[in-house]
C-alpha cells in the first residue's frame, strides 16, 4: 500500500486528486497507476485503469487471474467493473469513499448478479494517510 | 446506430464479441469504438470505452460535454461509470442485457447518489440487429 500512497503523491503533485494504485502477483509488483484524467484528456484515467491497462499489456493476458489490485480509495463503478473484467484475485483499499464509491457504497458492483467475477476484497490498511491525502489536496484547491 | 452497428460487425470479423459504439456531438461523429479486450490485451476495451477514449483525445478535454453515445448494447457497469464521468448528456443503446447490463439492470449505476452524472438513456433502436449479431456471434462459437 506504501506503493500505492507513492503514486498517489505523484498524482497530487501534478494537480490530479491523490489516488494510486498497484498490481502486485506472487509478492511481485506487476504494474502501477495513478489518477491523471486531465493531463490525459481521458475520464477513464483513475488509477486502477491505469494500473490494470498496464498490467494486461504486460503479462499480454485481458484476464490477471492471482492478481491483487492495492488502491488508495474506494473503487468507483466504472473501477469496480474493469476489476470484476480483469478477474483480479483480491482487493485492497485504503479509504471508504462514501461519495463516489461502488463497492461498499452505492452501486456495490460486486453484489449483483450480472457481476460475473468478485474479488476477495480488504479494506483499511493505510486509511488515515491516504484520506489525509485528499483532505489536503481539496483544502488546498479552495 | 447503423454506424454502431457496423462497428459491431468489425468486432465480430476480429472474433470478439460484436458490440461497436459511435460519439456524436451537434450531429458530426467525433469518434468510434468497438469491442476489443482479447486482441488488445485490455480488459477495459469495449467498445464504449474505446469511443470515450477517443473522442476525449481528439477533443482534448476529459469531458464530453454535449456529447451523444450510441452502443449497441446496454451498458455494463466499467462503462456506465465512464459514460458518467465523461459527462456524456445523451445515451443510445440498441439491445437491453439483463445477464451483464448496469443501467436497467443489476448495479443500476445510474441510479445512485454516488453517480454524479446522469445522462439522459434512450434504448431500443437498432435492438432487433443488434441482438441477432450477438446470438449469431455465440452460436457459431458453440
Amino acid at each position: 500500500m506504501q506503493l500505492a500512497l507513492t503514486q498517489a503523491r505523484e498524482a497530487a503533485d501534478s494537480g490530479e486528486v491523490p489516488i494510486g494504485a498497484v498490481i502486485v502477483r506472487d509478492g511481485k509488483v506487476i504494474a502501477t497507476g495513478r489518477n491523471g484524467p486531465r493531463e490525459r484528456h481521458d475520464p477513464t484515467s483513475h488509477a486502477e485503469i491505469e494500473a490494470i491497462r498496464a498490467a494486461a499489456r504486460i503479462l499480454g493476458n485481458e484476464r490477471l487471474e492471482g492478481c491483487e489490485l492495492w488502491v488508495t480509495l474506494e473503487p468507483c463503478a466504472m473501477c469496480a467493473g474493469a476489476i470484476s473484467h480483469a478477474r483480479i484475485a483480491r482487493l485492497y483499499y485504503a479509504a471508504p469513499d462514501p461519495k463516489g464509491g461502488a463497492v461498499e457504497h452505492g452501486a456495490r458492483v460486486f453484489e449483483h448478479d450480472q457481476c460475473l467475477h468478485r474479488p476477495e476484497v480488504y479494506s483499511g490498511m493505510g486509511e488515515a494517510e491516504a484520506a489525509e491525502m485528499l483532505r489536503a489536496f481539496f483544502r488546498d484547491r479552495r
